[in-house]
């Protein structure tokens, strides 16, 4: 497994790789690396010629009073899972290298990033769109692997990437789940068990919202209603938002008549927890 | 020469050309070409094995109030010229391919816009980075060849290719001119006869600056209020801005200390115009 921590380095290497026609699976990261990102490696690892992952705690996505210095980081097991799953290039970079004095520029996506979580975190896309794209342009992928954990993420890069023409294949993976059903995160880590157990409020509630589609009911206000009330009998927590929206272009939608993203929002304590599911009308 | 006018069929074209170690290089225009663009397009010809020109009017870089409705078109002589020359490959693309329905993807240089022509025209560079970066990800050339006639324009796309990481090196080449010093842009042809004349305001103001420093003088000011002197006494003309600013960062000086760009901007009846040269302190 190579290890490269500077942008040029990484390019030249890859540039080698590429001319080859090898098809280049990519992974981009923050680390503290769980069976979700896992799931992602070994799809680009089944799918592609040469598995790219990187690690890179990105400063930019996060706001000031966010969890940036917290943030869990444990660099020495985060390769040695890699280095087991077979992956073939790491990149490592610093604030430095990503950010050197001086840099002043920026990517950002219009309406799709103004609801959701860009209503709790207002800068944070744009934090996510501009080192993506920096990613992008260091790794040159064919395939890019993201988790439908952070589903509105994922879609907002999936249009960056069609917007500005790059050449990229953007594949979302599934959420993989605890056995009663909590989303992988590396935030997990800060709930105390207390927590933890409340922190399954969002799956229940999202679960909630899944039967009474299956039951019939396609307005989203009245779906709405059952969630909170649902969400509410888990002590501690605090909801955020619950949103509706278009499984292809997150636009917000009222009633469920096609596939459709439920994102559900939530704090255990301090800890910030998102979690969503795609549900289909008229599915029992 | 290879016409396209479809994104993923340039960039399919262009990735089979790419992948037998072609060096790529491109020559992005607006069309009604003249011997600055030609002048670029023939370097490319010169360094690199396989050249491509993009010709496309970018309305997203014109303001409500500009001339996007009558900007010079000329597509069959511009095309003829290329093809004389010995141009690849030339993109052709249409507004809805490159702006299509829902586009909602910015890209944006801080603080090296916010001076110059970015006062006047405050939502032009956005337009221009924006455009740029999708020609560059549809390209995905080696070298981009830039005129110094829009230096700070040049100056801003290659401070996003460096911000983003691009691996691609930007070249900007000497403004060409008339034998009376008047530089080419394909707004002259918008200028009377009258008009032409008074246009020669700008490299007559320029002249009077670089002359001012070869006399030893250093102090911006002192040198702008010689070139605004000489811009008055043209009839017809006003002024938009005189400006000092560092070769490779373009931020403002207050005195000629190194390598420094002297930009001016001015209106020739409704016609605006700009030019630019390159001083040095202290050469006689």
């Amino acid at each position: 497994m190579k290890i490269y921590k500077k942008i040029k380095s990484i390019q030249s290497y890859l540039r080698k790789v590429a001319s080859d026609g090898i098809k280049i699976g990519f992974v981009p990261t923050m680390g503290y690396l769980h069976e979700g990102h896992l799931s992602l490696v070994d799809r680009s690892l089944k799918n592609c010629d040469h598995t790219v992952v990187s690690v890179y705690v990105n400063p930019m996505q996060f706001a000031p009073n966010e969890d940036l210095a917290r943030y869990p980081r444990d660099l020495k097991r985060d390769l040695k899972l890699l280095r087991e799953r077979g992956v073939d290039t790491v990149f490592l970079p610093n604030n430095s290298e990503m950010y050197p004095d001086g840099f002043d520029t920026y990517v950002s996506v219009g309406s799709i990033t103004k609801i959701g979580e860009g209503v709790s975190r207002p800068t944070h896309f744009n934090g996510v769109t501009t080192i993506v794209l920096k990613l992008l342009n260091t790794v040159r992928t064919d395939i890019l692997y993201l988790g439908q954990k952070d589903i509105q993420q994922a879609l907002v890069i999936k249009k960056m990437v069609k917007d500005l023409n790059m050449p990229v294949k953007v594949e979302i993976c599934p959420t993989v789940r605890e056995r009663d059903g909590l989303a992988l995160s590396s935030r997990n880590v800060y709930l105390s068990n207390e927590l933890r157990n409340n922190a399954l409020s969002l799956i229940s509630a999202l679960k909630t919202g899944e039967k009474a589609i299956r039951y019939g009911i396609i307005r989203c206000a009245a779906i709405e209603r059952r969630m909170r009330s649902k969400f509410g009998e888990f002590k501690g927590m605090k909801l955020d938002y619950i949103l509706f929206a278009d499984v292809k272009t997150f636009k917000p939608v009222k009633s469920i008549t096609g596939r459709t993203v439920i994102a559900i929002a939530g704090f255990a304590g301090r800890t910030r927890l998102i979690d969503n599911i795609i549900v289909n009308p008229g599915v029992r």
